[in-house]
């Protein structure tokens, strides 16, 4: 079949072991071949000429596999099996963490296609994002794709490339990007209104695994700065306007100043009651006008303005009405799109997530299988 | 640079002539090289070898032309262009045409990948569509795409292929999916009530280019039907389900039965006020119980259910709050998005339409190029 490739998988926690699911078990996704499995303590690479059959990966990477290999030693032994088996390579990353991000120019010099949900490489320092559009431009022209960094599998990157590519203009993009914020804001501020206590909402949300192991992790914002970030720099005039990436951006954290060097998360959750007569303040001024809060993120490319922060919007604005869960929104206005093109939906997720990175791996394969 | 190809562009009116300008103008588009131009009169070849330069291309069409060549004529002169510049050729059809659209599978068994906004293929008989299933796994493995026969430029084909391909299961699509509907039915049933006769709506529609020349034509719902044909292709449960494509969907149309044959468009819009006395009623209904008026298309998998239709939605609906103008929205609701996933924005336009097919032929110069 002309569109297989080769697929080595870094990180099987959560999001890759439901990669390898997709993968497994999708009729129309054979050509994908799974190579090599990586998480922080084993490696299992395929025997020269076959692939690993993901029947019993789990047990297979426990007992059959060697130590984890360096990256270095991961890109010799991948460099050894496409000469052998003479297919593509996408290396997909399910990790969050910043030595593998670090590593991309690597892969890509080594001539293969990166797909990732890992916002680290995207968000972070502009060196490392320039690392890796110079070494997408290397001989074999490696590809990378990175649709669940932002809303998981919902269509954002994509949409935005394409906008960009058939040359419409973006003037304002405005969204709900954080699963935990979403989730937040949507119980403490509904269109109907809430007397719920804001410390009772995020103790509920991280009882549930909904937030960070240490909350203040989410209510910094910095997700949200990191996504904006990433969609950032896929738009022209501001692809090089965060020099520190996610630090760059004008970020509201909601942790109160009274808290802001509390590292017990336990200490943290058990005095957020304190400030609570603060989130309802800002509830009851939102409230008095007729308007929700909401914790977005904004990007005015005229004015040059990228900030995350809680905002108040009317109770009939689709921010308002139209979310629920960890629902993520974006909204694109253009100068195609005056009334602004909008897309929505689960922002977070295994399942949803791996739906991302298995859609990019299949375009992968469609260019370069 | 490996991604140039040759692109045949049928029928240069308003969303070909917003093709040519993005092609023209967009620096990165540079690689898609426009080598034949095909309207009902004339067709333009570019010279062995060359390609065609896009700065006055209605004058060179209009004066340094011959005269419109059959289709079998083009593919020959196409095959010749091919065997010179050895690129791939993608055909775009920007017609709204039966006999094009019908000669889809001979474009495709000639090598050349169809770009298209044209319905007529996908939704008319199975016959035609199963011809084009087969053509696509010829030799030269030509592609389709067909972003925007759906919500114009908005991302609706390729999120529900990327559903289907990753394996979720759609359990439910439902939406507003034709433009003028949703214009009409936003100023007659808005959510914050109106009084509006539902015949001075469709009469200003008209006056403002919204319907097409017979309004007949919109209220009849058989664009609607197209639509929900097309997505219903794409879900393999019912790929075959509607033999004879759009007729087979179960429509309701707003032309009161006292207008059913009324092929004068003048007389049909003065008769119109007749039956507002019908829909004034139908909106009491739904407002009474604090719900609005959509035309919208509904696919339930499980059920088999593939209709077209007026129903009501609570006040709160995003399809009852979120919409403007002539927006589309789609609410796709599957295994791993319980909570819908929504996509929404301008659902008609020569720019947002002619936005999706060049974005439809950058990924075929991807693959192909």
């Amino acid at each position: 079949m002309s569109s297989a490739i080769d697929v080595a998988v870094i990180g099987v926690g959560l999001v890759g072991s439901a990669v390898l699911k997709q993968l497994a078990t999708v009729p129309s996704l054979s050509a994908l071949k799974v190579v090599a499995l990586q998480n922080s303590r084993k490696t299992l690479l395929a025997a020269p000429g076959q692939h690993l059959a993901l029947d019993h990966w789990q047990a297979q990477l426990e007992s059959g596999s060697s130590p984890a290999l360096s990256l270095e030693q991961l890109v010799s032994e991948l460099q050894a099996i496409q000469a052998k088996n003479r297919r593509h390579i996408a290396v997909v990353d399910n990790t969050s963490n910043d030595t593998v991000a670090g590593f991309y120019p690597s892969f890509l010099r080594a001539g293969f296609s990166v797909v990732t949900p890992n916002k680290k490489a995207f968000s972070g320092s502009v060196d490392l994002f320039s690392a890796m559009e110079e070494a997408k431009e290397s001989d074999t022209r490696p590809l990378v794709y990175q649709e669940s960094t932002v809303g998981a599998g919902l269509p954002v990157i994509s949409t935005l490339k394409d906008l960009v590519a058939t040359g419409d203009r973006i003037q304002k993009i405005e969204g709900v990007l954080s699963g935990t914020m979403s989730y937040i804001f949507n119980e403490f501020s509904p269109a109907s209104g809430s007397t719920a206590k804001f410390s009772e909402i995020v103790s509920v949300a991280r009882q549930n695994g909904y937030t960070e192991p240490h909350p203040g992790d989410d209510l910094s914002g910095s997700d949200v700065a990191r996504k904006l970030t990433i969609l950032s720099r896929l738009i022209p005039n501001l692809a090089y306007a965060l020099p520190k990436g996610y630090e760059s951006v004008d970020t509201q954290s909601l942790t109160p100043a009274g808290l802001a060097n509390e590292s017990n998360a336990d200490v943290y959750v058990q005095r957020l009651p304190e400030f609570d007569a603060e989130f309802d303040e800002m509830r009851a001024q939102a409230q008095a006008k007729n308007c929700v809060l909401r914790y977005v993120g904004l990007i005015d490319v005229e004015k040059k303005v990228i900030k995350a922060g809680l905002e108040a919007y009317p109770a009939d604005h689709p921010f308002a009405t139209s979310l629920g869960g960890s629902d993520n929104i974006l909204s694109f206005t253009t100068e195609r799109y005056p009334r602004p093109l909008l897309v929505q939906g689960a922002g977070a997720g295994a399942d949803v997530t791996a739906m991302g990175v298995v859609a990019d791996l299949v375009r992968v394969a469609e260019r370069r299988g």
